[in-house]
Order: C-alpha cells, then sequence, then structure tokens
C-alpha cells in the first residue's frame, strides 16, 4: 500500500499524483507554501488526502517559523493559505480546525514545545485517517457480496486518503475477507483518477478490474452487468446531500432508475454538520484547459468556451446508504447521521 | 457547410473526421475496399454519412469492375463488405438495400448503364440525405425557443451526415430563423466528437456553444443550466427504442428526472421498421485501445481490460419526440413513427 503523502522530518513528501501510472515521481515540500499549491495543482487529491496534506502543510509551516514575533498572525496567515487552496472538501476546513485547536490548545507552552505538539496533531489526522479506512472498509464491506460487479468512480483508494482507502477501501476489505469482486471504473474525466489512478492501484492489488467511459456507466447498470456503485464523497450534509467527483450525481439518477443500490463510503470527517443540507456546499469549477486538453494534447479548438465543474451534487434521496467509520448510515440521514456523530 | 463526403468522378473523397480539428485532410478512395475501411477507422462516422459513403462504396465497386463475370457474385461480395463495417447504424443497411434493389432492377441494361445507375441511385441518396437534413431542421425548430440552451451529444452535423445535420440541424435551422441559443456540447468519450467536431462546426457558423464533459451533463440538468437535450441516432425501434453513441441513454435518464424534453432527430432512414424494440438491435464493441489512448497517448496501464460498446440503447419511453424528415413523432411510437412511415 502506497502513502499517498508522508511526514519526513521536516518536510512534507507526496507521491505526483498527477504523473502516475507512467512514473512515480515524489515532490518534497519543503515550506508550506508548497504543500498548498500541491493540493491546488492537484499533485495530492481525494478529500480525505487533501485534510492530512492541510494539516501537514500547516505544522511545517509553524515548524519553518523562526521566531515567534507575530505567532497568532504568522499562523492565521498560514492557516487561511490553506482555506483557499480547495473549496469543496469538508476534510480541508475539518483539518485546519482541528490544527487550530491544537494550536490554541498549546499555544501557551514554550514555542518549540509547540511546534512538536502542532507536528503530533498532523500525524494524528493521518493515523486516525488509516484507521477510519480501514472501519468504514469493515462496515462496509458487508454490503458487496461474493460474485458480484461493482462501479466506482474517480479515485477513492490509498492515494486519496492517508491509506487503504475510502469506497475502494471497501472494495479491498471485501476481497480481502474472500469475496471474488469485479471492479468496473469509471475513466473519469476530465483529470482521469479513474483510468490512472484507480486502475493502478487495483492493478497493484490484482483486484480484477475493467475500465470504461464514463458515459458507458448507465449501459452498465441497465444490461445488470454491474449490481452496485460505490463512491467516496467531498463533502455530505446533515441531510446526506453529497458532494463528489463530477458525474457522481448522473451514476446516483442511474442507478435509482435501475433499481441498484448506490453507496457513498467516506470517513465522519466529511460531514459537514453545519449544513441542513447541500445547496450550500460550494462547487469548485477548475480550468478551462483541463477539458481542452488531455496530458498536454489539444483535443478542441483552443477557442472553445469551457465549463468544468470539479463536483457535483447528490441529493441524499438517492443515495441507499452512506458507509463512515463509526457505521452504516440510512434514510432518514438527518437521523442517522446524527446518531453517528455522537457516537 | 462543409461536406463529409464527396463522389468525385472514379473515386470517393472523404475529409478525414479523425484528424480534426487540427487538421483538414481529406481522403480520396479508388477502391471499394478503401472507402469500407474509412468506414470502420471511423474516417467518416455519422449513421447518415455511414449509408451514403457505403451506397458511394457499392458504386465504386461496381463502377471499377472490369468485365461482367460473375457479376452477381461480384456485387454480393461488395455488398457484404460494407455490411460488416459498422454493425449498428440503420442507415448503412438500409442505403445498402437500396442499392440492391437498384441493382437488381437495372441488371438487364448494359452494363455500363447499369453502373452509371448505380453511381445515380448513390447520388440521389446522398442528394436526399441533405434534404431529409434541411426538413427534420424545419420540423425540429419549433421545439427550441429564443433564448434557451440546449445540450447536444456527440456530433450529428454536416459531418455526420451528407450535410447540414440532424440535431445540429434543429439547432442550425432554430439559429437560421433567428433564434438565441447557447449549445452545450457534450465532448463525448472515447472518440471525442463533441471535442472535435461539434465544437469545430458550431465555431465555423459562429453559434455560441460551452464545451463539457460527458460527466457534467447531469450537473448542467440539475442546475437548470440547459432547458433540453438533442441527440441523434443511429437506429431506432418501432417503439422509439434507440441506439446512439454511448451515453445517450444517461442523458435521457437524467432528462427524465429532471422534467427536461429529450429529443431525438434522425432520417427515417435511421428507423428500423423490422424490429418492434431495441432489444435486437446490435450494439456494436470497439477496441480497448479507443479508451486506453487518446490522441495516441495512453491515459491507463496497457494491461488493464476495456469494455468499449461504441453506442446504447435509450427506451422509448425516455424520449419527448423523434424528429424526422416527415414530421415530428411522439408517444405512442408504435403509431406515430408507422404513420410517418406511411407519409
Amino acid at each position: 500500500m502506497l502513502p499517498s503523502i508522508e511526514w519526513s522530518k521536516d518536510s512534507v513528501v507526496m507521491i505526483d499524483q498527477r504523473k502516475l501510472p507512467e512514473e512515480e515521481a515524489y515532490l518534497q515540500c519543503l515550506e508550506y507554501s508548497e504543500v498548498a499549491e500541491a493540493i491546488e495543482k492537484m499533485v495530492i487529491r481525494g478529500a480525505p488526502a487533501i485534510g492530512v496534506a492541510a494539516a501537514f502543510g500547516v505544522a511545517l509551516g509553524l515548524l519553518k517559523l523562526e521566531s515567534e514575533k507575530n505567532l497568532d498572525q504568522e499562523f492565521e496567515r498560514i492557516r487561511r493559505r490553506f482555506e483557499k487552496t480547495r473549496p469543496t472538501a469538508r476534510n480541508l476546513f475539518w483539518a485546519l480546525a482541528r490544527m487550530k485547536n491544537t494550536f490554541e490548545k498549546y499555544r501557551p507552552l514554550p514555542f518549540s514545545e509547540l511546534k512538536l505538539r502542532m507536528v503530533e496533531e498532523a500525524l494524528d489526522i493521518e493515523r486516525e485517517d488509516v484507521e477510519s479506512n480501514r472501519k468504514i472498509g469493515s462496515y462496509g464491506k458487508g454490503l458487496l457480496k461474493d460474485g458480484q460487479s461493482v462501479l466506482t468512480h474517480c479515485n477513492t483508494g490509498s492515494l486519496a486518503t492517508a491509506g487503504f482507502g475510502t469506497a475502494l477501501g471497501v472494495i479491498r476489505s471485501a476481497v480481502q475477507e474472500g469475496k471474488r469482486l469485479h471492479v468496473y471504473v469509471d475513466e473519469t474525466r476530465p483529470l482521469l483518477q479513474g483510468a490512472r489512478l484507480t486502475c493502478w492501484e487495483l492493478e497493484r492489488d490484482k483486484i480484477p478490474a475493467t475500465l470504461i467511459t464514463d458515459s458507458a456507466a448507465g449501459y452498465l447498470m441497465q444490461k445488470g452487468i454491474v449490481s452496485l456503485i460505490i463512491t467516496g464523497a467531498d463533502r455530505i450534509a446533515r441531510n446526506g446531500d453529497t458532494a463528489n467527483k463530477i458525474g457522481t450525481y448522473s451514476l446516483a439518477v442511474l442507478a435509482k432508475e435501475n433499481g441498484l443500490p448506490f453507496y457513498v463510503a467516506a470517513p465522519s470527517s466529511s460531514i459537514d454538520f453545519s449544513l441542513a443540507e447541500g445547496g450550500g456546499i460550494p462547487i469548485e469549477e477548475r480550468s478551462a484547459e483541463e477539458v481542452r486538453a488531455i496530458g498536454g494534447r489539444p483535443i478542441t479548438s483552443p477557442k472553445v468556451k469551457v465549463f468544468n465543474p470539479a463536483f457535483d451534487l447528490t441529493p441524499g434521496r438517492y443515495i441507499t446508504a452512506v458507509i463512515t467509520e463509526k457505521g452504516i448510515a440510512r434514510p432518514p440521514f438527518e437521523e442517522s447521521l446524527n446518531q453517528l456523530r455522537n457516537k
């Protein structure tokens, strides 16, 4: 299991996901600003991994401060830099809030001690994410039956998290207990996380997989080729409304129309309890170039206008269950997610 | 309006659609086998254009025969070569049947005369296709309102036909009568006919357009950004079940879920009256390489398994209306399509 990100003494090292699977290149960030840029440019992506990266980044920023001068302002400057990286993933803001709490709690300690506590907190966030994923897998694996074919979208594996994965973690857990599964992987335009990352992870794990274009998913459901759909989440509102990689909403509608279960797997850090429903989730729009070119090669006229929302919103009513590290929530989500919150 | 294909003395010339929009290259076919290969390799594509190409190809094959020896067998050999090129498009078989009828009708004439009649019939098929498209446009334009945004899939323009287009022809007709429309174009993986061809046609026509990934279509419908969806068809059964470019079924389901009209525009030569419903339509599966690489650049592991259906089947119940050159058919399609047949 290849880690997406690691704390390495006084730097943060991440595998450059933009270059996979052609190249296993690593980026070492010595400054927090490099971590922030890596998040924006999607060197690292996936809501849980973004949360860990932001925590590491904040710790790195504090660690590299040479003096305590204007410490509170300096901390805020660092934290705000990360807040601006990607708007949709809840885990980013959740991790930043944890780092802020830790900062405030240990602010009275000697500066060097405070720095250590911040690094420890970030490492806790990383470790807990892997543990969460394993628990999500344990809860979720019972939903998958021996011999089934599963459809997934984007990448929700080791690369999208601190390790193991959310939706892909559920698949891994089911395979580990001996279930024979076949995974259909949406290529996931524009950045092809399915084709590039999920296929690569499944190949390393020797889990049988078939790649399809995003447009073919509906056909697979209609033909009964897949039995269920499982995706990750970038942010979940109290009523189950879920923001996730563009295309997720379409999959959920198609699943409903074809009577197939549609599962979302995510750590509780993806749940935004401040939002009653998903309308308040900001949907990031990314650059036209992501659509106009693939791997640097233009696929259309350079003048063509592009609309490139990176996420969409799946109303909770299309979701069969949300699988978290605290258990499985089923509709009505207002109640079930709230119960998990207090667990 | 750039023609996709032309009869040129004793050859068939087509624009190489695989190279657009980067390059306007033309392929001259001196032998029928080259025309058949061009259809298979998608130098030319789009059901109506495939029909015209097959008719030209059969005429070319006969024209190039040096003697009448084994004429019936030779004709069958040529015709069967085209039958094997692409299985889904109805227009291919429709055009081949017309060419066969013409062959049988004029078989008693002197060989040189028979050859001329075959070329004339192929040219008739070409001319009638453009006329059909114009009529489809005339009937369909009333369904589009000034100021609306329209979503379309794949390429259904001049390039997909002998000229003008089916779904894109409806859009063109509406624009020509002064309606201000905005066209959202699905890029249409794997071969990106939307990004490469439709955007190029719309740019030449100065019709405002925005390119999206196929996965974003649902989001646009959910947000109310588009008011209706219009696509072409490769084959339509008597009950309205429609085979069309992979992804069409998903669009139709999403349109229904969002209360938006979903229109299919096609000449009556796309209707297969031998089929009561769409289950009997063969769905072509194409090579893994179309998905594994984009413009020759790999996007995934070379070992990954791929499922690449080129079309899917949209049940008639999702279709608001079928726009043909004989008028607009609405549900129940068994009746309305049958009425058009006898017009």
